[in-house]
């Protein structure tokens, strides 16, 4: 995480990759998602998938564990470097969540995050509301996952901690 | 689920609640959000959320269990009556999340979706597209989550299976 001030648009993050797997689809899908067609191959040939596909919820929580982990990782360096690593703040929503292709077992989609937008708040002299381009991308270059991410971030001048 | 003709501007489905425990919004955070304060009762306590918060993604994904759930047992119920169980649509995507209010350690939400929109698609002629506004409201009648979702629904013409 940076400040507010650190971040500028066009700023693009690659934050890894997740490969989808029959067992981790099955799992997330039999705790949340219990479709036939996200439990069992068969019922997957036959969907409008054409193959047993991971849950549109299974294929977000893995973007959200691929941020906190790249998050993490920054944390660390920074630490490392002896600065203060920056808390990262509350989500007022997300916008457009778009399932663009199936995801299916076997595909692994690399996930990257670009800011599109900034502005300050008059109302929370504190924070900075950032947006981000949220993607997930599979192994033959194909946009599958996309969303608008919305982020509170202090501002540098705020933090006196 | 219904066809597409079935439904129509104002259907509501109140699809039950989820009590969000210590327990699972910290296996939750564990597998896909492992951030601080949805871990642990003290971090999350001197968080913007003043208490151990569920992950807004375990929010969603609750949703789609009781949505999921909600649908089988309309199917059961299809079946007892001699019907066939229509089958449901993918969705192209979904608009608009909000996460309102946090979501702590003890707190229920009893979650709804309301037909706002539906549409027939020169496309696709055996397809409709339906949106609907999916709310969680917690145990004081707030609302703490909402999101618009899209889904294709098959038209009843079409089905000749």
């Amino acid at each position: 995480m940076a400040y507010f001030e650190d971040i500028k648009i066009g700023d693009r993050r690659e934050m890894g990759s997740f490969t989808f797997t029959a067992e981790n689809i099955k799992a997330f899908a039999a705790k949340f998602d219990p479709q036939p067609f996200h439990l069992d191959e068969e019922a997957g040939r036959k969907s409008v998938f054409g193959g047993l596909a991971a849950s549109g919820w299974h294929v977000a929580a893995a973007n959200m564990k691929l941020l906190v982990a790249s998050f993490r990782r920054e944390a660390e360096e920074a630490i490392a470097r002896g600065e203060k690593p920056v808390v990262s703040g509350p989500s007022p929503g997300f916008r457009e969540l778009k399932w663009l292709r199936p995801v299916l077992a076997g595909d692994t989609l690399s996930y990257a995050s670009e800011v599109i937008a900034k502005r300050t708040l008059d109302s929370r002299p504190e924070w900075g509301l950032a947006s981000f381009m949220n993607t997930g991308t599979n192994q033959r270059g194909e946009l599958a996952f996309s969303f608008i991410a919305q982020g509170f971030m202090l501002r540098r001048s705020a933090d006196k901690g």
